[in-house]
């Protein structure tokens, strides 16, 4: 106790040595982006701070700190003085098992009440946006709190002011890529098909006409393949900021992984809770979406807006109403946007798995009759658009341009160049062990469940096993004989082969067959 | 595969045993009421179905089915052929170590469709609400899911039919008790303050004058404790039903432990994510008290709404508020309610601890000179309240009707006949150990940190010691001396006495002192 001269109003947390010092134990529990800390609930931290399962703790160690959400162990998992550590809190504060931490009350998550103002119906200034990002960032929003933000934005709730001060906000969190080209060119699609990998084709093309773009993709979160996990088949992509600018000064393009690169990392983090959810948000896609492509550096960007059923956008009217907030966002922000509405109703190519979807690729790029023509078609429409705005090509010039570029083989010998300044060009794999899935009735392709066709792909090993997943031999239209193959699935084990066939034969309306 | 002849759209989870099962770990991690599971990353399951840590994943065994949270586990704290199951999914779940079970994609949790459109703008239809707290009740909803919905009804959000339709959907989904009697009253407070046991006074004073009050109260959650915890060290209070009932028809009135019965289990679940985000809403407020006064099978009920900038309600323009919405409803569902309007600056009383809570509580009834005034007071008021609601006494005339039945000791009587009824009347225990805490400066209390002085109690050992605690001395206003005795806290352990001794002399501002 002290008497109020001595208050200290800022710092209300007892930082007594005796009650709230714990050994540092990592657990091995993968609670993916969430920081998550398990202590013993006999524990005195626990008794003494009022802590309980699902309590928002703070653990400091040195001058590092995290806050987590806390599990309470009863059993013998952890000692007394331990506090055990999730994957995602153990990278986050560092250190080693046994290391002293302090566990306290976290000090309140101020920027809160920007959005508790926002749920009751006001609008967020931009000074408030900026606090709730820092915050996001920072790690201070359990998941919880950041559903209450997600809802508060949701339909169109934001308007196209607080859009722009989001996007911005998101973008100064991050890192920020420069580059001494201009314009910087770029491509993205907004919510992703399978086996859609225009950018392994887009970014040649365009190359190749001398623009620049040094494009950064993912790998797989949810899905067989993500870009990254593709185009790490054919080269290496874990470049460094450095080694992404020789290579870009070097061919104009690159196609590297974006995960060493935090260019939004508040979005990363919204993006976790927000897919759950499947609210539509408008400023929060857009956001998302301008904030990564600004940090990357990008002064003109095309973006694919996929429209069906089962994808991100659902129709012509939600998609006139995203283009137009991603143009105006852009303009704020001074970055050009292009947006092209393209069929989100089928899958794009016929490989699903990281080295089958390069072949897919390769076949394009070679020219090859068989080659996947949705493939072809989608990307030559992209880089067509990109070759547009970025002034390589007059308006609609840009398509023609891109095609001879693609059946001159400019295209091939750029990608051949681009791989192999990024370490060297390498030939996909190819899996040991294959098993082919044919059809028990005779009649015509109706429907593909497409998440069940990843599961298949990636019960097979993808993306861990690059050379395992799919082909699809059968779009919806086919027409189909009893015992014609529908679909080969590419294993690197015999047991996994095992497991993806078994769950393809079980699966009912994998592929569903209408009589003829 | 199957042609499209064979489809069931309704159940498109594939339930083969050779790809799906997995056997049951308890694991012993309290995740509060979240039902987490804990599979392998190298789980074959977690490949096919796709599944990631955070992932919501149905888990079958037999007929029985919970729906939970996956955290993923790469170390060696389970086989790759078990899923490790936290404490709140081992209790729903039930079965035994290594029983098999199934784990798959859940079903889409069809009722959410009814928050997005309540989050775009929208108002709730009946049945809509009634299936989104159908789906809550049953596990479905997972705590990003809730927050969705609490945000989208936040502020003014939910109108009075909204309101209705809600507070009865809480009703359905729970147990509902029901009384010989009519009327039968009831006590609420919205935002209990520390020592604030006025239920164990009412209950005496109102049953003494006949009306029939069958009360339930809950256990201590974040609190030193709670009325039951309070009540137990004097009496038994996990009575059955037909228990309750026997008490009530011998005495009129009880007071038992609520938790052994499932009154609004829905709200239950609502509450624990409502609580952290801080989020005010009449609508849920108003639901949540009065299903649980419905399904309680009160008739009448008085809710106390103590206003202050640390209480639940903060203003008296949000009380006024909430006043007129709780009548509405009541009204619409059959319920009488009165509303009163007290002071929420200060705790209550003097004890802070179950024991300590209980002397309070027995000197009040025992109409001792030394009583703490406040909770005299504050009990008479709300009982006064009670039987001029109740039509035991006249408009006006309830508070000296109470007062008189206090003062003769017929209340006393009561709560001792109660008491019997309920078991026995017990003694409530005393601390082995004390520590008086005393001031290190000379002034006039001018601010208490309740939240502080509640991590001293519960640091003592309170609730679990149900002697621990502490006694407060020194009410904002008192003029002290060097020396002289702040609190003293009481403990069954010297161990215990020593943490929260050591907690209260390092915690700046527990109790803060301005020179007089």
């Amino acid at each position: 106790m002290s008497d109020s001269r001595h208050a200290h109003a800022a710092d209300r947390r007892s930082g007594g040595s005796l009650v709230n010092t714990l050994h540092l134990r990592r657990l091995g529990i993968d609670t993916y982006q969430e920081m998550v800390v398990y202590m013993r609930s006999d524990c005195h931290i626990c008794k003494s701070e009022g802590f309980e399962a699902q309590s928002r703790v703070e653990v400091r160690r040195g001058d590092k700190h995290i806050i987590a959400t806390l599990n309470v162990v009863h059993h013998t998992m952890i000692a007394l003085h331990e506090v055990g550590m999730s994957e995602a809190a153990w990278r986050a504060l560092g250190g080693a098992d046994g290391d002293e931490v302090q566990v306290t009350h976290p000090m309140p998550n101020q920027s809160f009440s920007f959005v508790r103002a926002k749920i009751y119906g006001r609008p967020m200034s931009a000074d408030g946006i900026g606090a709730v990002v820092r915050d996001i960032a920072a790690g201070r929003y359990s998941d919880i709190e950041m559903s209450a933000l997600i809802s508060s934005c949701s339909g169109s709730r934001l308007d196209v002011a607080e859009t722009v001060a989001l996007t911005q906000a998101m973008v100064e969190v991050g890192q920020r890529l420069q580059w001494h080209a201009n314009p910087v060119v770029d491509k993205h699609c907004v919510g992703g098909l399978p086996g859609n990998r225009t950018t392994l084709l887009v970014v040649p093309i365009v190359a190749a006409c001398g623009a620049t773009i040094p494009k950064t993709s993912s790998r797989a979160i949810t899905s067989p393949a993500g870009t990254a996990d593709t185009m790490e088949t054919l080269a290496p992509v874990a470049l460094t900021i450095d080694q992404m600018r020789r290579v870009v000064e070097q061919e104009n393009g690159c196609i590297a992984w974006g995960g060493a690169v935090s260019l939004s990392p508040a979005d990363d983090l919204l993006i976790r809770v927000e897919r759950p959810l499947g609210l539509d948000s408008d400023g929060l896609m857009v956001a998302s979406v301008l904030s990564k492509k600004i940090a990357a550096g990008s002064t003109h960007v095309v973006i694919d807006i996929p429209v069906g059923r089962t994808a991100k956008v659902r129709s012509a009217e939600a998609a006139t109403l995203l283009c137009a907030r991603l143009m105006a966002v852009g303009e704020a922000l001074g970055i050009a946007v292009k947006t092209i509405v393209t069929d989100g109703t089928q899958p794009i190519g016929r490989g699903v798995g990281p080295a089958l979807e390069a072949h897919d690729v390769l076949a394009v790029l070679q020219n090859e009759a068989a080659a996947p023509d949705d493939l072809r078609q989608r990307a030559l429409l992209l880089a067509g658009s990109v070759l547009e705005l970025s002034g390589k090509a007059q308006p609609g010039a840009g398509l023609a341009l891109a095609r001879q570029v693609l059946e001159s083989g400019a295209a091939w010998h750029k990608f051949q160049a681009i791989c192999e300044a990024q370490g060297g060009m390498r030939i996909p794999p190819t899996a040991a062990y294959t098993h082919v899935v044919t059809a028990l009735h005779r009649g015509r392709v109706v429907a593909v469940d497409n998440r069940r066709l990843a599961s298949v792909a990636k019960l097979a090993g993808a993306p861990k096993a690059a050379a395992a997943g799919l082909v699809f031999h059968t779009p919806i239209g086919s027409l189909i004989e009893v015992g014609q193959p529908c679909l080969t699935i590419h294993a690197e084990s015999p047991g996994e082969l095992a497991y993806a066939r078994a769950f393809a034969e079980e699966t009912e309306n994998l592929i569903s067959i209408q009589e003829a």
